[in-house]
């Protein structure tokens, strides 16, 4: 049986866009309405400390905390710093995201309509948006591509990124019913759309893949003349672990050099011609389980 | 009717890697195996200058010229990075991809059996590779996330990226029968996959778009402090065009500045409460036509 597609649907990353809260409030009393085949749809109240206090954040903008160097920065220390690494550890890792696509609920004080924000050309966002168009007139897209890991917001932390539902014009900390309402029916559509998109796949729900970890270069001499060969040991032992103690070069004059670094690792790329210009003797490949939406 | 799958098929981007060349004049003499329904698949044979050298490059490694810093550089001169702005001006430009999806053929001298390199997380090219996976035994996957616009690589320059099709080991300036074939029915993998995933799709081709383009700050003082506003005008005016000469800010004082920036462009998040303390008072945005894939 199929994997069931994860959905996190997050209110209040603002503390004033009362829209996102009001609705998780909703739907916490009418759970079914957020109910699809092949999802398993949660809720995050983002910032309750900044709704309490009726403001957008109360140090800093929480939704601009969550690129990955961010994250990793101890001496970020304040309020929404501190927060976003709790949500970070409780949604994350970043690298090991615990949901498939995250839907973000904003409202703005511009006269923006109904905006769907992508922060990915990929083309499951580009999807979902385009659904939404096709089943609700006067939905604006609105795009810009940014690298995941760096990208500092909350739906950067979805494995497929996700989309903002930007709606407004409506005061901050001041509901609106119209706004209200199409947001509600905007998550809607971008729930169907997840949900059909889940059901029609045939594919497996993940595969095994290797990332590149590092590159591991031959010894050289005071030249930079490479003076090794890959180990007989290791030649085309490509994709098999290496362990601490394996030889790993072969030197002229009959020395052997054994691996020293990290474990949990395969090598790739071992002995490729094309890279000895730049004594690259293999890749360090880091093996992973990707999740495929 | 739905607009096709545009899909480039990439032979020789190392001159020394036999593989794609030989089978991109195997699809000359027998095009039929490339057809697919929904699908436009075009041929590439990338660097026949290295090719007739029986050299991986020239000067330069091509698969490492596609950065849009380096398309963008007059400064490089060399061989192949002329070839990648040769290539770029054909299938590009770069932020305006010309093809969907692009394979590019490779060999490796390393003992790396079939391995697909996907340059993104996106969920078509992991798709893609996990359709290859269930029907050809022992393929393997090497991934890497980087920026579309900052990859170096030649897939990049498709609308969702692409995969590299790496077989090996087999020596530079050499066919190998097996690696031959195992390229041939990968690709054909491939292009089932991607025809298939054209055929299903009840989506528009395309939509219309914004992108962020600048941001454009409230006159200040000299402390810094905003003396402007939003124009009537201009106000509630979000994804309208704005043209030069219109007016923009509203000085305290009865001044009226008026738009003196780039034609072409709409406004967005204009009179946003939360960028006051930025002194941001709208966002210049263009508006672009994605393509959904």
């Amino acid at each position: 049986m199929s994997e069931k597609t994860k959905v996190l649907l997050v209110g209040g990353t603002h503390g004033n866009e009362l829209t996102g809260v009001h609705l998780l409030q909703r739907w916490q009393a009418a759970p079914d309405e957020l109910v699809r085949p092949n999802l398993t749809v949660t809720t995050l109240f983002a910032n309750t400390a900044a709704w309490q206090a009726n403001r957008r954040y109360l140090d800093a903008d929480l939704n601009r905390q969550f690129a990955q160097s961010d994250l990793q920065n101890e001496t970020i220390t304040h309020q929404e710093g501190r927060l976003a690494k709790s949500i970070a550890a409780q949604i994350g890792p970043k690298d090991q995201p615990k949901h498939d696509f995250i839907i973000d609920l904003h409202t703005t004080t511009a006269n923006m309509g109904i905006t769907l924000v992508l922060n990915s050309d990929c083309a499951w966002a580009l999807r979902a948006a385009a659904y939404v168009q096709q089943h609700m007139a006067g939905v604006v897209v609105m795009s810009k591509t940014t690298d995941r890991m760096e990208d500092t917001f909350l739906i950067s932390m979805g494995r497929q990124r996700g989309i903002i539902v930007e709606v407004g014009p409506v005061p901050q900390g001041v509901l609106n019913g119209q706004v209200f309402e199409d947001t509600r029916i905007a998550v809607g559509h971008l729930l169907d759309y997840l949900s059909t998109m889940a059901q029609n796949r045939s594919l497996p729900d993940t595969i095994n893949a290797y990332e590149f970890e590092a590159k591991v270069t031959y010894p050289v001499d005071d030249t930079g003349a490479i003076i090794g060969m890959i180990h007989p040991a290791l030649q085309n032992r490509d994709y098999h672990p290496i362990s601490v103690g394996d030889p790993v070069f072969l030197v002229q004059t009959g020395e052997v050099i054994s691996y020293n670094g990290a474990s949990g690792l395969v090598g790739g790329f071992i002995n490729e011609a094309a890279y000895y210009d730049q004594a690259h003797a293999f890749s360090l490949l880091r093996p992973v389980v990707l999740k495929v939406l």
